[in-house]
Order: structure tokens, then sequence, then C-alpha cells
């Protein structure tokens, strides 16, 4: 993409309504625009990032047996006096009223949804086990909407939900989304931990938060050191329950609690490698067993005919709060560094000088050579000042730059900069090209 | 994807409450189900007709230089007051206060937001011309919704926008717009016609609507035969303002009104050669000049530093409602026959007989083979009838079948058929592997 053709509107100053520093980035890097309090629209650059993150959830998803539908966003209010949740929601549901009166509300979560749609529309024990997830926007009515995507009122949730004819199947369901977890934010770059959580108004007695540490996170949490080791991609098999019931003790082995759940005894026996931050929530699962399907009707016939409750589960990702949290833990003074996998684009090519037609030659063909190559380019083909064009690619955080100058360009060399490392290399231009394509 | 790990519900029975053969084969096929009053749920399978379609548009899109961004679904009252609108729009907006008694709306559509974000981040006439567009869900409180996605409450589309500092470049962009319209319909399988349009509450004085023939269509249209031939993309050059006029004087040059626009003196012209049908609107496009930009006081500093009020058009596709009228285009007494560019997977492979040693090798192998070669292929290998078989992959419209029998099997040959001809071949598994690979 051309940066003459982009949107980029970036800022210099820093926004003085933000308070914490991904909120201050996403302005200052233009990736998004409040539009009403806790509500942003969505620049390209900020979209972009949007994209990659679901598709990355998307493919864990499907990996862990999970498929994909998509409900609206707009529910009855009757469907949640069904499950008894409608009155006890309180002030953050979004209630509506349509042209006729109708009760109608914005969903905040989609558990008496999908309860009805999966209950109307299967008819035997042998259907089950069963996920599903969709990614869809949500509304909560935050009383006071704050730091930008990681509390705002209209969000972008994966959130799916798992349908079982026993306990035993529903745990096996509810191990296949915390390994998919564990792989969705390794690929995201993020350490994120598991802690046992408190249920509040989804329910069940089987819960665990995913937290990722950052100083300016919402909560206290305690951990193991060994926490602080880089998580891997699993791979794992997702049919096989002792397996993957194998690789969830091992994950909850190491100490990791919330300030809510300390325990006192865990923590002594950490001893010296017991730590302390602040973190991020940036995933949240449930197994609360019948809670929904037992109010909602929601049986089928088992293999004598008796009717069996379906056991169930929820579990959610906030994908819009997953920008906030990877620039929380990621960025310096200078602005984000994107971790590769989620970044905008992989290479910032930057033309020093359009008026020189060496460097425009150079600039316009490296652009073509990489596009053509499929390896995402931002080239900065504008008219401005060199300084203002660095300070953009820092600030945007794209994992390479390319930076074409007069001397270099008489010379047949370019120089390419780590983001994240910010090592500089002096490479010949066919060097930089074959760098860039392979990633290393 | 194994259909025993899908979730297809299909139905047997035409359901009651829905009128027009789109509605009921969308219902039948399993792709939809109403969650409310003109408020649907998307299953896994109409789902992926929704995503191939988006992505279609998108690429014509990018192609024309239209760049994506995305728009909240809830708006504030007041950004529609800066236009005059909020109290003009009447019963069709979905009028919502939130916990602190603020008026919000569900968007109807997007003017007034993309002119305040445009306005508030763009410095100079430099940075004209623009065009954005955005893919997102919308509401409109229709009285009595109808017809499935064709005429719901709560769809998707996409609203492009664009912004120009003077007339002749709005029109430019406009005819970006129709020639992108035209290439995206040709890739959908759809001929849809650029017909003259009343501008209705968008405003304006140039607007095409874009009218797909179809018998079960909202309105009357007349038209010259020679739009009865297939349309075709057309490599254009959209920055060149003279080639792009020229391609839309090409599809103007035919006639082809709604009853609205009825121009008695050119169907006299086509004499013999004009038809009659119904037709369905699949988009809509406006040009509408200062409309918006000057009440919400949108001007940019020209080359003299005067202020020049921004020229605009927005433009439309109901991308939900697209599925509808694809149907009604395309299906026959069996089910839905999808065009290639749209088909939820390419290949539906029937295995009739999940006991028989040799058949479930030969379908498990080529199955596996048509997915590593990137075939997207619906695998039927649960245990039920042939004849239930053959009628769900009717039904739902896939362009191939396989069928994989226990004769066939001792020979080493598959059936296959093609869903649109009816026509089917004897093929060894080799033949019909190549054939699905190839397309041909």
């Amino acid at each position: 993409m051309r940066l003459s053709r982009y949107f980029l509107p970036v800022m210099k100053e820093t926004p003085a309504d933000a308070q914490i520093i991904s909120h201050k980035l996403m302005l200052r890097a233009g990736m998004i625009r409040q539009t009403a309090a806790g509500i942003y629209a969505w620049l390209p650059l900020g979209l972009r990032v949007l994209r990659r993150i679901e598709n990355i959830i998307r493919e864990e998803q499907a990996r862990a047996g999970s498929l994909e539908l998509l409900m609206p966003t707009l529910q009855t209010a009757d469907l949640w006096r069904e499950s008894g949740r409608y009155d006890a929601y309180g002030p953050e549901m979004l209630r509506i009223k349509d042209r006729h009166n109708r009760e109608l509300l914005y969903g905040p979560t989609n558990e008496e949804m999908i309860t009805a749609l999966i209950r109307d529309n299967l008819q035997s024990y042998r259907d089950m086990p069963r996920i599903f997830y969709h990614i869809q926007w949500k509304f909560r009515d935050e009383v006071r909407p704050r730091f930008g995507v990681m509390r705002g009122r209209e969000f972008l949730m994966k959130d799916a939900y798992s349908f079982d004819i026993d306990e035993a199947a529903g745990r096996h369901n509810y191990n296949r989304m915390f390994v998919a977890y564990l792989n969705s934010f390794a690929r995201l770059g993020l350490r994120a931990i598991p802690m046992q959580a408190d249920t509040g108004p989804i329910g069940g007695d089987l819960s665990h938060e995913f937290i990722v540490l950052a100083p300016n996170g919402e909560s206290d949490v305690f951990y193991h050191s060994n926490w602080e080791q880089p998580g891997r991609h699993i791979e794992a098999d997702f049919d096989d329950p002792k397996a993957l019931q194998s690789i969830v003790n091992d994950h909850i082995a190491d100490y990791a609690a919330t300030d809510e759940k300390r325990d006192p005894l865990r923590e002594a026996q950490a001893g010296e490698k017991l730590c302390q931050s602040r973190g991020i929530e940036v995933g949240h699962i449930f197994f609360f067993g019948t809670k929904y399907s037992k109010p909602m009707g929601f049986t089928l016939p088992g293999p004598d005919g008796k009717p069996i409750p379906i056991q169930m589960g929820s579990y959610g990702i906030g994908i819009s709060r997953l920008l906030g949290a990877i620039i929380e833990a990621s960025h310096d003074d200078n602005g984000i560094i994107w971790p590769e996998a989620v970044a905008p684009y992989h290479v910032g090519l930057i033309n020093l000088r359009v008026d020189d037609e060496n460097c425009q030659a150079i600039a316009d063909t490296l652009y073509k050579r990489l596009e053509a190559a499929g390896v995402d380019t931002l080239y900065d083909d504008r008219n401005e000042r060199g300084g203002a064009k660095f300070a953009t690619m820092d600030l945007i955080g794209l994992p390479w730059q390319v930076v074409i100058g007069p001397k270099g360009a008489a010379k047949g060399v370019v120089e390419l900069k780590n983001r994240a490392s910010g090592k500089k290399q002096t490479l010949t231009i066919e060097e930089a090209f074959n760098l860039l394509k392979t990633g290393h």
C-alpha cells in the first residue's frame, strides 16, 4: 500500500483524554477514533490488526473442533426471560424498544440465543459433543467507559459454547477450549496465564481467566516465575481426552492467581519464585453444566429414549481488547512494536527522497517485488521530511523498516531496521529483498 | 468438512412462514434461522456464502481504490442532528437511550459518521480524491419484515463514501464505484442492470440502482433484450476518467428502467426488443455533492487557502440480501444452484455405504486428497440412506457431487455430477480428482 493513497492520520501530540499507553498509541498511530463514549471507528491500520487477530483465533477454534456461525447483535428480551437473566443483568445491558414497542437488547453475550438455536435444531444425543463460536460485536453499557478499546462499550468478542451429554464430555470440551486459548495467545505473541476465576453473572463452578502481564493491567496477579517464559504453540490431539487433560494439568501446575483467589499455602511453596504484577484479562472460560439448558428446556433423548439435560460451557475472547493488551505488552518510547503474527504490514518501506530519481526507481521496484512476493508492505512514497517518516514508522510499529536514501542508492544498498531489536544493517537490495521475503 | 461433525439442520418440509423461494431454500438448507422478526442467525453453511460474497466485494472495492475501515453499529443522535436527518428519518430508525439517557441509534447508513470522521482527520485538498468503505451490520426497523434476508431488519451492508474537491472529480469517483459494482455482480454470477433511480432520503441528483432480474422481485422493470446476456468482468484503468466514463456510457446505452422511471420514447425505440420482468435491487449508488459536507462544515483549504466544500457520494450493496437474490436467480425444484464463486463448498462427496470397507477407503482417501489440494469439500460420511444424501446435496447446491457406491468402488470408479447441468459422468478416481482440482 502506498502511503500517499492510504489513510493514516497520525498525531504528534498525545491526546488529552487518553490515560494508558495503548489508548494513546492507538489514537496517535491512526488506528482508531472515538465516535461516542466507549464506541470507536476502526481506521484502516487498526482494522488490519483486528482482522489478523480474528483469523488466528478462527484457525485455533477450527483446530479444536469448534464450528463458526454468526448470531445477530440484537436479541429479544423474551429469550433472556427464559433463562431468568433479563431482570438480573443490570444496567450494563442496553435495552431497546422497536417501533412496535417490542423489547429488544444489544447482546452482551449469547448463552441464551445459542441454547435456543441448538435446542431447536438437534435431535439426538448422538449429535454431541459440539462446540460453536461466533465473532460478533457486543455491547455493554459501562458506567465509565475508558482506556480506549480496553474497556469500550461496543466491542468485538469471540464467544464459543459447548454442548455435551455428560459432565466428563463437558470437561473434555472445556479442555479443548483451554488448549485452544493457550495456542491462540501464544500465536498472538502474548504470554497469557490461566488463573482460576469467579464465574460472576455467567454462572457455573469451573472457570479460568487468561491474563496477560502488563504494568497498566486492571488487576493484581501473583504467579510463579516459571510463567515468565514465553508460551509455545502446542501440537495437541483434541480428540484425546487424556492427552488434553494432561496439557491442562501442566498449565495449572505452576501457581498463578488473581487477588481474589490467592492461596497462602501455594504462595509459601513458591517462596522466592513468587512474583507480583498487574494483569489484563484477555479470555475467560466457564463450565456451567445445566444452568441454561434446564430453565430453557434443552434436553436430548439418550440411548434409552429418556431426556438428558445438556451440559454447557462458554468461552470468550475480547478481540478488540486484545489490540490494547498486545500494545501494553509490546511497545517502547517511540511507539508500538507489533508481534509479527498480528502486524498490519510486515515491512515499512521509506523513500527518503522522492525527488531523487535513483531513490525513486529503487523504492518503486523493491515495493513492486515485495508485493508480488506476498510481503505486505506499507510504502512511504510521500514528499515529507525524513524525520517525520522515521517517527511515523516507529510509531506504527511494523516489524521491519527499509530505508532508501540517496547515498545508499548510489552504491546500490539500503538500510534495514528491525523495529523490535532496533538493529540496523546495510544490505544490497537483493539481500534485503531475500531477508524480508523469508523472514530471516 | 465431515458432515458428521458439521451443523447442517436441513428440513424436508417447507416452513410455513416463508413465502418466496430463496427464504424457503435458505431455511430448508440449514443456512439461517430467524431469532426475532427480521433478525437471523447465520448457521455455518450460510455464513460461508456470506463470507465469500464479502470477499469478492472487498477485492473489487480495493481494485477501484476504495479503502476499508470499520465504523461501529451504534451512533449518536447528535451526529444526525448535524445533518438534519435525525427528525426526518422516520420510524425505520431504531432509536435507543443508554443508561445515562443519552440518545443513540442503530445505524441504518453512515453518511454522517464518515463525514465527521474524514472532516476531522484530513488537512488539505491534496488529500483528495478518496473513497472509503466498510462492511458492517445495519438496522432498519421495517414495519413488516419479510422474505427472509431479502427484507430483514438487521442486515449486512457494504457502504462506501467518496470525497472530492470538485464535481468532475466526484463524478470520476462515482464512475469508479459504478464499474466496481458491474465487476462485483459479474463475479457473483449475477446480471445486475444499472438503472436511473430516485434518491430518496439519501439525497442528490445522480443515482443508479443495480437490479437483478428475478420472477419474485419487488419491482417491475423494463429493459432492452441486450441486457439478457451475461455480465463480464471488465479490466478497467480506474485512474483514467475518460476510459471509465466510456465504460459507464456503454452500460447505460441500452434502455433499462424501473416502473417510476419509464421513458416512452426510448421504449418505442427498443420496439420488439423491449422486455419486462420483476427485479431485485442489490446495489444503489448516489452522488449528492455537498448535501452532508455543507451542514456538517466539511471544507478543506484549496490551493489558494480558501475553503472548498467537499463533494460526496455514497454507494451501497446489501450483502446479506445478495444471498437471497442469487438464490432467486439460480435454483431448481431440488434446491439451490450456487455459482462457483460463492458456493460454500466446491464439492459434495457422498459415500453411499459407510459399512462397505472399499467405499470407505476410497471416500476417505479422496476427501483427504481434495482437502490437501485446497478444494473445499463437504464429505457426507454419515450412516444415512442414499436417497437422503442425494436430496441434501441437491438442496444445498454445491457445484459438484461425487458419489461413491459399492459397485463403482469395486471397479475403481466414481460418479461425478454437475449440479447446474445435471450431467453425470463415470470416472476413475484419478480422473475425478483431476477434474475437481482444475475445475474442468
